[in-house]
């Protein structure tokens, strides 16, 4: 497939509304790698967390708000050992996704890779999200969460996650403006959410207009 | 139609995303009635602002913010009289949205019908809106006004929609949660998120599970 045709769909998604299970069906219709926090993790410790590679993704995130607090701190300033391994780790994972992007279509969840390509014109950006009802019902059914434990599990996955969000990019998760295509999958089948999904990739413009 | 098919789709838009037309055409595609502010101001007017529809509205609407604060200022227990014109006027359209939702399937564009209309499980509602250079190109191309005029209307027409949704029903426009499906227009045809929308009214759930 040329460059033409690179189609990068991200998905950002709360707990329990079925965003990383979307996902992987996608990318199997749409017959393209697909990228969770799992394959993220591993890709970006696999590279070796290279100064290089720190360094230019470090030059590449600099407009985010994790770097303006870094260099008001003055620790960018001191190269990147004196990074936390936290966000070290970030940078590993923004550099990876950046990579990603650049080998060709697919489609990825999470690790605030809506931000990482923010802009690209190759690249649509997707929430899921759902009621609590439905979120802790999947958490029950699907992931086999007990639910008195599931409202708490949610909870806190999905403030943390927003936390992550905020802290590394400087936007509010989950808002609209993010993304172009947000859902409720509460009322609707996920094998229908990947079909409306790739029916929207057939007709979006994914280059320059 | 039984009223076991009803569909009703409330959609809600920024200023210039195309959101009437959406609508309109949606409409048109499922052969429902279309509702607009148009109709639905001059339903209301003709309605004739009757005491009796007036206080079965405000009962209705007692959980919206506007009538906390009536309340605490205690306009409402002087009876209908004491609201003013701006105020019985959304009264007589919340009456009215809740009129035609009764009568069967239907689209309705804006006055805060998701408001009105939610929870409602025969009701889906949709946000439409696009990024600022889309919108003025709407404005300018489609809508025939002047460039150096779009950007100053489609803020304070977006502003002026968001303090009016604020206001009648306590939360925030535009915010996902208020919707089952928000979509960017600037990156689709009008006509391809129409079809998007037919195909989620045939998948999603409209009644209760």
């Amino acid at each position: 497939m040329g460059n033409n045709d690179k189609k990068i769909i991200t998905i950002s998604r709360e707990f329990g509304s079925g965003g990383r299970l979307i996902g992987k069906r996608l990318a199997e219709k749409l017959d393209v790698p697909f990228y969770d926090k799992q394959l993220l993790d591993r890709i970006a410790e696999e590279s070796g967390f290279s100064k290089e590679m720190i360094k230019g993704a470090e030059m590449k995130a600099k407009n985010s708000f994790l770097y303006s607090l870094a260099s008001a701190m003055g620790t960018s300033e001191n190269g990147p050992e004196s990074l936390s391994l936290n966000e070290r780790f970030f940078l590993a994972q923004f550099d990876t996704i950046r990579r990603i992007a650049d080998e060709g279509s697919c489609v990825i969840v999470g690790r605030c890779s809506d931000y990482v390509l923010r802009g690209l014109p190759e690249a649509s950006h997707i929430f899921i999200y759902a009621e609590e009802k439905d979120k802790i019902k999947r958490a029950v059914q699907e992931y086999g969460i007990p639910e008195d434990e599931a409202r708490k599990l949610m909870r806190d996955t999905d403030k943390a996650r927003a936390n992550y969000y905020a802290y590394h990019t400087g936007r509010k998760w989950g808002e609209h403006v993010n993304y172009s295509l947000s859902i409720d999958s509460g009322y609707i089948e996920i094998e229908d959410i990947v079909d409306l999904i790739v029916q929207y990739t057939k007709v979006r413009r994914f280059s320059q207009a």
